[in-house]
């Protein structure tokens, strides 16, 4: 356990990217050429900054809004960053959860937000603290929040939960952006409301930012990423796209089209529980069997996302750096909190390796982490 | 000539943009599926900041660089942009041409860069100011510079320009931004070198970034944008793209690189060629027969747009207001200078209207012109 291993041998839990053999090849590979014969003429010219009018059609019919307010992005973190440099270049405070989304952060930090955070726990979200936060000063803008697999921890929020934030949205009239980028992942219950729907029903429409992709549930090699924006916001995002990138690519969202107006949306997500389920489970499994007491884990009903809280005198950055000799990456928890905290916590995604290799790699991380408190 | 015309019969000067019929749509359609069959497990995922790996090497090959220094973007605007956020973002002085494109214009204005000019005309680049800018303070941190078939005015830097911008880039140390989108789309005369190369050949490779785009030349839904930087550049570019989109678009690449590997740029370019030279010989055409002769006009031998002077009691703003009456569209030339120029100028864009547009939409333009100066 001790010898440097090849970087071949290394087995990865840090990135929450898909696995190769998860892309649907031949019905994409099909869409691809279907969509450049059936609408080239459209599809390979400039286009509206909202992208591919039949894929905003598609996604305005599932989301129960109207096309315009549909914005098909190239990737979902483009959508966030076009939303933070509308919100926060004149300045401003956002609450995120602790831990959140670690690129949301720096987007954040960049442009100078004032950023304030609400514990995102075992025990759920801290909705006290949020009830002070959005009655305080100065007034939040945004609340950014991951309800469903949430990244880095891989928990939902309970029913209740949000229930809870709709009615503290609307009592504040508190901008909420849903970041639901793993929402279609689910690998065992049922599917939970979007916050975001549930604040639309109840007169909310225009409080609610939701932004998802299909990067998790199809191929990030697309980029594909998308909002549902309120009316007053659409105008502003779409002048910040035309001048980031004049047009989104069309063709690849021509080719999405085409892949999910013919149905294959849903075989493929079952298709992906089926690589997804017995990854997570044998995880959890040697997790289970070979972590020492001391350490307590999440149990996500889906997504990429399993969140480790080391024993509290193991410093992950540290464990980390032994681990790469070992031939295991993870990332250590601490990037994914605003200030100095989460210092023995670490994010593990199961998404990407094989079962034989979630296997191993969690053996050789387990048998590290005995090591250090043997030390 | 007076009615109002319904939007259905309005011919666009306006975009510089592909007509549908430029597009190889039945080659890209084959070229898109087989690139997701023959390397979808890679190009359907995340990749590098830098783009596609093996368009990285077709590009490096083309421009005689290591693929390291090719960075493929989700079109040459979004590389634009990075480049000016890295350089300008703590502020500088750039220097960019007049008239120059305008969306470099509203990237500079936007991030609070200091901007001067030198003058772009019928007697090429002024390069006695230039001289006087890159020897003065605050010493410019850039020069941004279309050298061939310029936005707005289609017009070429010659030779001897080139090499007395290259004298001086290196005299005086001087970045080179050259922006060569329209480059390859020459219908007349043979290729000039681009600057740089002519600044590399001379030792002078940290001293030039070159960008171009395959938006003209194939097609502008693909999204397929590059630069190649000096190796300095490369990785603050590279994490820029990383924090704002991840990775770009890997599979449009993979499908545009599947396209130009099986030799189908240098045929289509020509097919191009035959499209492009009739819609300009039109315009001139009709422009010599029926402009007043207080117009004057530049004569590009290719690319996109021809540059229009009215005449000096003319204001392009009030001109364009009244074409929209008559069926046609242009871009007023104001927006493409730094401060309150060119009242009296106006871009049209050949590419898009087909040779009969073009005929009946320069008749409306003249038409309208002449009706400007009789009242």
């Amino acid at each position: 356990m001790t010898g440097v291993l090849p970087e071949a041998d290394t087995i990865s839990f840090a990135r929450g990217i898909p696995s190769p053999d998860m892309f649907p090849v031949a019905l994409l590979a099909e869409s691809a050429r279907r969509a450049v014969e059936r609408d080239g003429r459209v599809a390979l010219n400039y286009g509206p900054p909202g992208g591919y009018g039949p894929l905003r059609e598609w996604l305005g019919d599932r989301h129960g809004v109207a096309p315009g307010r549909v914005l098909v992005l190239p990737g979902s973190l483009i959508g966030l960053n076009l939303v933070v440099e509308h919100l926060f270049r004149p300045g401003g405070r956002a609450i995120v959860e602790a831990p959140t989304y670690d690129r949301m952060l720096h987007s954040l930090s960049a442009i100078g937000a004032d950023v304030v955070t609400v514990d995102r726990g075992g025990d759920g979200l801290d909705l006290d603290r949020l009830h002070g936060l959005a009655t305080g000063e100065p007034r939040p803008k945004l609340l950014y929040l991951l309800p469903t697999f949430h990244n880095p921890t891989g928990t939902c929020l309970t029913i209740d939960e949000r229930h809870d934030l709709v009615d503290l949205a609307l009592e504040h009239e508190l901008l909420v952006f849903e970041d639901d980028a793993y929402g279609l992942l689910r690998v065992d219950g049922d599917a939970l409301p979007n916050v975001a729907d549930l604040l639309r029903a109840r007169g909310g429409d225009d409080l609610a930012v939701f932004s998802s992709s299909f990067s998790k549930s199809v191929a990030p090699g697309l980029r594909v990423g998308y909002l549902v924006v309120p009316e007053s916001l659409g105008g502003p995002i779409e002048a910040l796209a035309t001048r980031t990138y004049v047009s989104p690519p069309l063709l690849p969202q021509a080719q999405l089209h085409d892949f999910l107006a013919a149905g294959n949306l849903d075989p493929h997500l079952e298709f992906l529980r089926t690589l997804l389920r017995p990854r997570r489970d044998t995880l959890l499994d040697v997790l289970a069997a070979r972590m020492p007491p001391e350490a307590t884990w999440t149990r996500p009903d889906g997504g990429y996302f399993l969140w480790l809280e080391l024993p509290a005198t193991i410093d992950a950055v540290e464990l980390e750096r032994r681990a790469r000799d070992v031939g295991v990456r993870f990332v250590p928890g601490g990037g994914f909190f605003h200030g100095d905290r989460g210092r023995n916590t670490a994010r593990l995604a199961f998404s990407y390796p094989s079962v034989d290799q979630v296997r191993v790699g969690a053996e050789r991380l387990t048998a590290l982490v005995r090591e250090e408190l043997d030390r």
